[in-house]
């Protein structure tokens, strides 16, 4: 049986502010726990339904780790609108900042507030083999569950940080390269050294504040009338041009 | 003051059922509802507050098809977790199929079932020009509110086609090339006449069915560990390639 303590932790996770108390956040799924797990996460409190256990790397697990519970219990722990077969509590990684930045590109987000954006962008960043990640401090949290759901595992290889931008961009010093409405079109440009890419907010774009940091504005050319694209899908257009031209 | 048939009629048309019954869809906030009336599609109903109706092109919606409503309607109106000030009962387009593809491009999606990836390839459809995208008869409904919010007004744009995608092959005889996890790596491809991007299902990709008519295989080059792309993600990149090589 589940305590009531339990179900109001697990609950409460959906708060930043809990999860950041607890340095928790949640995993729920069988693939998406099991994925964390392989990638050297660590998991606090496994709740599960019996027939799962019998998977590795769960079987790997401590026992004093695994709680399982029975279907009612499931679906008082889920968020999701039908429940799954795990709720996992993981630990919270830490890693300081880099030093410096020698990948090809990493990637800075102004102010992306949608967490499914959030998810995919890190999804698509671990495609990329890209290691870092900087949010400004108004960016959706990527242990929020749905940015968690959407990266399916990926949150456990980009290394996540938020920070101020201003100061990330002068620490680095590197070229930073803006997605944007103007500029350079997107399949001109080469990239020759290590730089940031900069995706700003859904609907604001990038903060008048970075633009002296800017070294390059790019953009995608436009064929049709759409007004603009997803920043997600800006964000993969142009990771993809820039490493593969 | 609304009526209650008033209210039911609009909630109802959350329903895919009473979309086509009444053959409307719902559009929420000034700026979309706006946007599908400057692109041609025709208002049914528009309930706002009395704020919004300075502003064309609602000045310009016959008297009759406006309704003022109380932020208290509006919210018993909204679908959406904080109301807006528009929401308006749009009149779904009416388009045949073409006879002949004649652009470079158009879009197949097999089974696309999130609503926030339908919506954005819409979007990113209209972005590149895309006039076409023939959707299976499993892919989610592009009339469904979330696809419309994702849609940003492209949907009025955009001719979105529910087939089957095996008779739809065969009709148009043109070149199919799947975006796949095998195959040509994307930047090695050249596409020299009018062809169809076909597009897979979230989790099991693209069905055994359509294999036959795949005349080519396209994949994205990965650097990095995640096991897959976001199917709007992989489906932007692709585009992009295939038009601006």
């Amino acid at each position: 049986m589940l305590t009531k303590s339990e179900i109001k932790l697990v609950k409460s996770l959906k708060d930043k502010k809990s999860r950041q108390e607890f340095q928790l956040f949640v995993a729920e799924g069988k693939k998406l726990s099991s994925d964390l797990i392989t990638a050297g996460l660590e998991i606090d409190q496994l709740f599960c339904k019996e027939t799962v256990l019998q998977t590795t790397p769960f079987s790997n697990l401590p026992e004093n780790c695994i709680r399982i519970v029975s279907n009612k219990e499931m679906e008082q722990l889920s968020a999701l609108q039908s429940a799954r077969d795990v709720v996992a509590l993981v630990k919270i990684p830490q890693f300081d900042l880099p030093d410096q930045l020698t990948q090809k590109l990493s990637i800075a987000l102004d102010t992306i507030q949608d967490p499914g954006n959030l998810g995919t962008i890190i999804r698509l960043a671990d495609w990329y083999g890209i290691e870092h990640l900087f949010c400004s401090e108004q960016t959706a949290d990527c242990y929020n569950s749905k940015v968690i759901q959407a990266s399916m595992g990926s949150i456990a290889r980009v290394k996540v940080h938020y920070v101020n931008l201003e100061n990330c961009f002068k620490k680095y010093g590197l070229p930073v390269l803006a997605a944007d409405l103007n500029g350079t079109p997107i399949q001109a440009f080469t990239l020759n050294q290590a730089s940031i890419l900069l995706i700003g907010n859904e609907g604001s774009g990038i903060h008048p504040l970075y633009k002296q940091y800017i070294q390059e504005s790019l953009f995608i050319p436009r064929l049709g009338k759409a007004e603009s694209l997803n920043a997600a899908i800006a964000c993969g257009i142009i990771t993809h041009q820039l490493l593969f031209k």
